[in-house]
C-alpha cells in the first residue's frame, strides 16, 4: 500500500454550510486510497514507514473537482458545431455526427477527455454517453474516478435499452473507482413506459438515474402543452425521482416544481453547466437558489465539449457564480464559499459519492488537487477562495491524486502518454464529423 | 534595427467584415517595429540580413489582444472586494481603499499588470487611472503598448483636473508606444462644466476622452430623473462625443441613444467587460448589436482586477460571445469571427490606433501573439477560431512581440524580472486594502 505525505500545504476546508476557509501549513497523510490525517505541520507526528513526500510549500490543496455532467468522448467534436441554435446543434450537427460513433472512437475521445480533466484537477466525472464500457476502460487506465450512465433512447428499441442497462450492471464490477447509473437520454426522448421500467430496475438494483430534463423553459412549456405536466412531474409519476435522479441542467424547472423536488431532496441532485446555456441562447440558467431552498444538492458540470469546448470545471464553477448573481440580481448571492461547495460537495453528491469524496478529511478517498497561486494572474492573494473562483486557471494545477495515487505530477500525466492520446485523437477527428453517411441517431423536437 | 522572421506559422486573418480565416504555413517578416511581409512559407523569398528566426511550426499567430478598458494598478486589490453589491463595492471597499494610493504602489501594481497581460498575449491596454505617469513608466519598461487616461473627479477641485490634463500632455512625448487620452471619471462624478472644458481641450489638442458612462440602466434612469437627459445626451451636449469618446461599459445605453451615437460613430468606441456586469449583478450587458448597427466600434476589456480578478482578454472575449448570445436570445449572433474582430480591430479602435494595430498585415506595427493549440483542452482542432474563442487559455500563449520586439519568449518575460515584480506586489498588497485611515476618494450615488 502506498503512503503519501503532502507536507506543509495550505488546505481548503469546505464545510457543509457557512464559509469555506484555508488552513495554512498542514500535513496531509494518505495511506492507500484514503486520507488518514490532516495536522498542522509544526505539530505533525514523526514519519514512519515508507512515505512518499510531496513538498506542498506555496501550494493550496483543494478537493479534486467533480465534473457533474458531461459526455466525455464528445471532445472529438470540439469546435465542430459553433454559432448554431439549439435545434440546429442537435439536428444538423451533433446527432447526425453521432451516427459515426464506434467503440474505438469513443475510447480515443474518452482517453483525451480523461487527460484534459486530470491535468485540470478534475478527479471525478459523471458521464452520460454511448459505449460506456469504452469510457470506463479509459477512466481505469487514466486513474480518474467516474460515474457512468450508458445512454439510451426509446426510439432505438427495447433491445438497445436492455443492452445499455446490461452495460451499467457490468460497469459496477470492473474497478473500485467506477460506479454506474442508468442513462435514459431525456424526458422527451424516452417514453414514460421506458422511464417507469428504468425506475423499477434502479430501485430494485440500487442504481441512480442520470438524465436530461427541463433543459430549457421551452421544453417545460412544450411538455405542458403536449402532456399537461412539467418534466419534473413526469419524473415523479414514472418513479425516476423516487429511485434517485441526477438531473442535467434543469433550467426549465418551475417554481411550482420545487415542492415536488423537495420531497425527493435526499436523493436528487441537479448539474448546472451555464456556459452551455449562454452559448446556445437557451434563455435561462439553472434555478439554483430555489433548488437549494428545496434542499436539492447542486453540482457543477461542463456538459460535452461539442458545446462547452472544454472540460474545465474551474471555468464552469466561475460561470455558475457569475450567472447566478446575474439571474438573481444579487451580487451577494452565490458567494465564493457556496460556489466552491457546489463544485466539490455538490459534485460528490451528483456522483453518488457524497460520503466518500468532495472534502479533504480523514477517512475520505484521497482525491486532491494541488494548486499554485503564485502566478501573476493570481497575485497578490487577498483571498485564496476568490483566486479559486475568479482567477485560477487549469494550468495552475501542479499535482493531482485520485484514490491516493499520484496521477499528475509537475503538470504531467503519470498514467498515460499524452502525445499518443493526442495523435490518436487527431487521426480520428475527421471521422466523427463526417456527415456523408446521412441520417441521425435521433431528432430534436421536444 | 532588429529583424524577426516568424517562419512557417498559421496566421489569423481578421477582415473588416465577414469571416475570419486562418492561413496555414506563412512567413511573417518584421523589420524594426513593423510587419513588412506575410508570405506563404513555400514561396518565401530568400533570407537577407540578420534575421532572428522564430520557428512557428504548430503555432497560430494572432494580432496581439487589446484590453480596451482597465485600471491596471487595481491588480493590487485582486480578491479584496468579493460578493458585494455595486454600491458596497464602491463605497465600502474600493473608494475607501484608494485613499491609500501612492505613486510607488501604483507603479508596483502597473508592473504586475503589464506582466500578467503580456504573458497572456495582451499587447495593448487602454487604461484609466490615477498616477498615470507611473503606469506609463511600467508600460515602457515592460515593452507593452498603452493608451493612458489620467483620471479625475470634479470633487477633487480644478487644480486636480488641471494636473491630470497636464499629465496627459506629458505622456504624449515619453515613448512611441504610449498614447494619452483625457480621463474624466464618469458623467455622474464630473460636472457638465468640467466635461465641457475637457471636451474643449480634447478638441483643441487632439486628445480622445476615455470615461465611464451609462454603466448600468440604473444610472441612466437616475440621470433622467435628476437631469432629464440620458448619460449619452450629457456626452453630446458637453461636446465629449464631438471630441471623440471611449465609453466604458455603456450597459445603460438606451435604444433612443443610438441615433445620437450614430452621428459620432466615426470617433466613438465602447468597451465591453461583461464578467463585471454579471459579477456585480448590474442587470444588463453592453447592447453591442445596437451599437454595431449604429456603426459604433466596440472593444473588449477587463475593467480593473479588483472586480474582474484577471486581466485576461481571452476570458473577456469569451464572456462577450456568451453574454451577447444570451442577451439577444440568438445563438447565431456574436459569431466566432465577430468576437475575434472585437478583441483585435475593435480594441485597436478603442485605443485610438485603428490604423496601426489590430490586424496582421504589412505596414502594421508588429504586435503579435503566438498561440499553441496543441494542448489536450484544444484538441482536436476542427476550427481554430473556435479554439481561440471558447477553449484557449493564457497559458497557451508562447511568444509575444510588441512593436517588433520579443517581449515574451517561451512563456517568459524578456523585459522584466517576474519574481521581483511579484515580491514587490506581495510586500505592498496589505497597504492598499488598509481601511484604518477612514475616508474615501469619492462617494457612489449616481
Amino acid at each position: 500500500m502506498s503512503q503519501v505525505l503532502i507536507r506543509n500545504v495550505a488546505v481548503l476546508v469546505v464545510p457543509e454550510s457557512g464559509e469555506c476557509r484555508v488552513d495554512d501549513a498542514q500535513d496531509i497523510r494518505v495511506d492507500g486510497d484514503r486520507i488518514t490525517t490532516i495536522t498542522p505541520t509544526d505539530a505533525s507526528p514523526a514519519e514512519s514507514g515508507e512515505w512518499e513526500v510531496i513538498e506542498g510549500g506555496g501550494l493550496l490543496a483543494v478537493p479534486g473537482l467533480v465534473n457533474s455532467h458531461t459526455h466525455s468522448p464528445m471532445v472529438m467534436m470540439r469546435g465542430a458545431a459553433e454559432d448554431v441554435s439549439i435545434d440546429d446543434w442537435f439536428n444538423r450537427r451533433i446527432w447526425p455526427m453521432e451516427v459515426n460513433l464506434t467503440p474505438e472512437r469513443v475510447r480515443v475521445g474518452a482517453r483525451l477527455a480523461c487527460a484534459e480533466m486530470l491535468l485540470a484537477g478534475v478527479t471525478t466525472f459523471v458521464d452520460h454517453y454511448f459505449h460506456a464500457d469504452q469510457i470506463a476502460a479509459a477512466a481505469v487506465e487514466s486513474g480518474i474516478r467516474a460515474d457512468l450512465a450508458p445512454t439510451f433512447f426509446s426510439s432505438a428499441g427495447p433491445e438497445s435499452i436492455d443492452a445499455a442497462i446490461a452495460t451499467a450492471r457490468d460497469l459496477r464490477t470492473i474497478d473500485s473507482r467506477i460506479t454506474a447509473g442508468l442513462g435514459p437520454h431525456a424526458t422527451y426522448t424516452v417514453s414514460d413506459d421506458d422511464l417507469r421500467r428504468t425506475a423499477d430496475i434502479a430501485q430494485a438494483e440500487g442504481f441512480r438515474i442520470h438524465l436530461h430534463a427541463a433543459e430549457t423553459d421551452d421544453q417545460t412549456r412544450s411538455s405542458l402543452e403536449k402532456h399537461g405536466v412539467t418534466p419534473m412531474q413526469v419524473l415523479e409519476r414514472t418513479g425516476v425521482l423516487g429511485a434517485g435522479a441526477l438531473i442535467a441542467h434543469g433550467c426549465g424547472i418551475r417554481e411550482s416544481d420545487l415542492h415536488i423536488l423537495q420531497r425527493y431532496a435526499d436523493r436528487t441532485t441537479v448539474a448546472s453547466c451555464p456556459k452551455v446555456y449562454l452559448k446556445l441562447a437557451m434563455g435561462e440558467v439553472t434555478p439554483i437558489r430555489g433548488l437549494r431552498s428545496a434542499g436539492v444538492r447542486v453540482g457543477v458540470g461542463t456538459d460535452g465539449a461539442a458545446v462547452h469546448n472544454t472540460l474545465d470545471v474551474w471555468e464552469s464553477l466561475r460561470m455558475v457564480a457569475l450567472t447566478q448573481k446575474q439571474r438573481e440580481h444579487d451580487a451577494e448571492w452565490m458567494t465564493l464559499s457556496e460556489t466552491l461547495r457546489l463544485a466539490t460537495r455538490g459534485g460528490a453528491a451528483a456522483a453518488g459519492l457524497a460520503d466518500r469524496i468532495g472534502v479533504l478529511e480523514p477517512g475520505r478517498q484521497a482525491d486532491i488537487a494541488l494548486v499554485d497561486l503564485s502566478g501573476p494572474h493570481n497575485q497578490p492573494v487577498h483571498d485564496p477562495r476568490a483566486a479559486l473562483v475568479y482567477s485560477v486557471r487549469p494550468s495552475d494545477v501542479i499535482t493531482v491524486l485520485v484514490d491516493g495515487k499520484i496521477v499528475v505530477r509537475d503538470r504531467q500525466l503519470t498514467t498515460m502518454n499524452l502525445d499518443e492520446i493526442l495523435a490518436d485523437a487527431r487521426a480520428l477527428a475527421h471521422t466523427l464529423v463526417d456527415l456523408s453517411q446521412g441520417g441521425a441517431i435521433q431528432h430534436y423536437a421536444p
